[in-house]
């Protein structure tokens, strides 16, 4: 139960043989509730994927009935042709849906440069089997349709009062914000308008999945959409959807960190005492971004002189020499000159902790990140292959 | 012949026991000439080390006497003993060479946090150690003293008219902009006032160091110095000095480009087309950056999409869809649509060019940078132990 938990959404995931492993590559997202109010986020790249320019115009009215989405092929940079199959690919739905092409976002994921006529046949065929076998039960098969490098699928599910968010996300490189890569599907039962609804998303976005910064590679395809059915009838108080979303984006983005392609270590890089929150989202991206703190971390390494080198090149308010750097509990840099022996800090399991305290105000913020590792390089050089 | 290459210089390089295995790594470069006219750059990474706070305040006046160099431990963030052992090193070579202290540069390279008693204790004993051995033949020991995971000294001339300016480098990671993890010494017996040589070599390296990119991390230690010994008599034509200093960084750069730390691609990002330099410079630096495009040149693999990812994250003034991407020779993208098939380009050489036309203007840079390979993640993560 994923997209499929609120009332009023039904979902499925089919085998369209964009993905040479056979495994299901086309998820269709229906809402059938009584409201079709919805809202999204996409990539602030400026490259961007066909499907993301035709989709900013479905959103523009608040309102969606379907969301088609395709592994296999991110249908970017593929010249008018590309264009042409994310718009045949909506008229397909939608004729299929009974609703309006206008009315039917469309997310594809895979290489850049893939969507010729036969990444259009089967993705065109994939939809029309996906609208056949549309059920409340298929969130798990949508869940698993848009996985690529991905090593399971995403989903999680937050529980209101009288009413349920739920999502499926999927994402495992190109992890940077703005937003990572990766497509993000979230349904809710609550009775709620579009702008009320892109209010909430956007806040959680902000605060989730852009700070989680795999590997400082912003994505084309990137599309965060939530889709509200109203089929609770219940109007959820100030603040309780808001904090249902975020508290549901927050999942998906640990799961997505914790799936990152050929990462070791989930790193939690958490900053504290800073003049203001963007300054310590900037402060802790830089770390995030940091080639050589990242292998350290992958050769269980607390090389805390990276962590100030890094955060050294950043804008943000703090004096070098009264920083001071903790990792897993360890502080190991304080005021400019080494604290605890750098050996106490023990990386051996997954999860690092890395606290920079900036010693000058009280705003704080945290970025995940993973390791840099050898199989990083090797899945990342060996992808389109 | 490289530091020594010009009248007027004398250098050493000796074993100080500062690395475990027992190679050389502290080098003495001293200005004997009738001129002590100089210029330096330093990191713009705002954590600096001690010899780079103090070298600055010996730049102040345009004046050096004499650099010291070290490896085996950078001095960064080692607390207030860290500069007091800055400081003596100054004192230290000061006395041997009858000059003040405050006219002798102190340059450090290798791990950050390293500067204890034993530290301060070899550094001292080497100076005087290289002191005592001093020569015009000197230039090669020197330069092999200042390396660190260099597998290789790197040293240049270029002659001029009556005069010449030689000198030598070392980096082979943290190596970006502002600059990269790289000490380097330049020297000339043209007659030249320090004012001059400050802008001939900010000129310099706005255009070669810093427009090297290994692998987008800023290190807390990078000094350039430019010293003048005025021993040809000669004053350059106007144009001449900058040139030749220009060609010698660009060598030297190229240099510390071809022995980064587990590359084994060399590749070149030439932006054209571009509404400024400016644009073309950060979007040669935006793939330089790019971990999933080095990962895939690693790869052999010409993954132009990855370029395009990485260039529409740039504020640079250009159409997405109307770049064109060339690889090897080969444009593999143009207008927003793939054009020559991939498999034509062979990456299986060294040398990589990629070239991208942004089709708004006329200004170009280019920006060198390595592939992101298994070596890299370990020699980085087992940097330390």
């Amino acid at each position: 139960m994923s997209v499929t938990a609120a009332r009023g959404f039904a979902a499925a995931g089919v085998v369209a043989g964009l993905k040479s492993t056979g495994a299901r590559d086309v998820a269709l997202v229906v809402n059938r509730g009584r409201s079709k109010a919805a809202a999204a986020v996409f990539t602030s790249n400026r490259a961007k994927a066909h499907p993301v320019l035709w989709s900013q115009q479905v959103l523009s009215d608040g309102v969606v009935e379907a969301v088609v989405l395709n592994s296999g092929g991110a249908n970017c940079f593929t010249g008018p042709f590309g264009f042409q199959t994310t718009h045949a690919t909506a008229e397909r739905a939608g004729e299929l849906l009974g609703v309006g092409a206008g009315d039917v976002v469309v997310c594809s994921t895979g290489l850049i440069g893939v969507g010729d006529q036969v990444f259009r046949d089967k993705v065109l065929a994939g939809t029309t089997e996906a609208a056949a076998r549309l059920s409340a039960e298929g969130g798990e098969d949508a869940a698993r349709a848009i996985m690529t490098t991905d090593s399971r699928p995403k989903q999680a599910v937050v529980t209101g009062d009288g009413w349920v968010v739920g999502g499926m996300a999927k994402g495992a490189g190109m992890l940077a914000p703005g937003l990572a890569t990766m497509l993000v599907v979230l349904t809710t039962d609550a009775d709620v308008p579009a702008a009320r609804l892109d209010a909430a998303l956007r806040a959680a976005t902000a605060r989730t999945f852009d700070r989680l910064d795999s590997d400082g590679c912003m994505s084309t395809n990137d599309t965060v959409v939530l889709l509200a059915s109203g089929e609770s009838g219940v109007v959820p108080d100030e603040g309780a959807l808001e904090r249902a979303v975020e508290q549901l984006c927050a999942d998906l983005a640990e799961q997505l960190q914790g799936d990152a392609e050929g990462a070791s270590h989930d790193i939690r890089i958490e900053v504290v005492r800073a003049a203001s929150e963007a300054d310590a989202v900037e402060v802790g991206r830089s770390v995030a971004r940091n080639n050589l703190f990242k292998a350290a971390v992958f050769g269980n390494d607390p090389n805390w002189g990276r962590v100030l080198a890094a955060i050294g090149t950043t804008t943000a308010e703090f004096d070098p020499y009264a920083v001071d750097v903790s990792m897993n509990g360890v502080r190991v840099c304080h005021a400019g000159a080494p604290d605890r022996p750098s050996d106490e800090v023990d990386l051996t399991a997954r999860a690092v902790h890395v606290l920079v305290d900036l010693a000058v105000g009280d705003a704080e913020a945290t970025i995940l990140t993973n390791d840099l590792t050898h199989d990083y390089v090797h899945e990342n050089s060996a992808y389109s292959s």
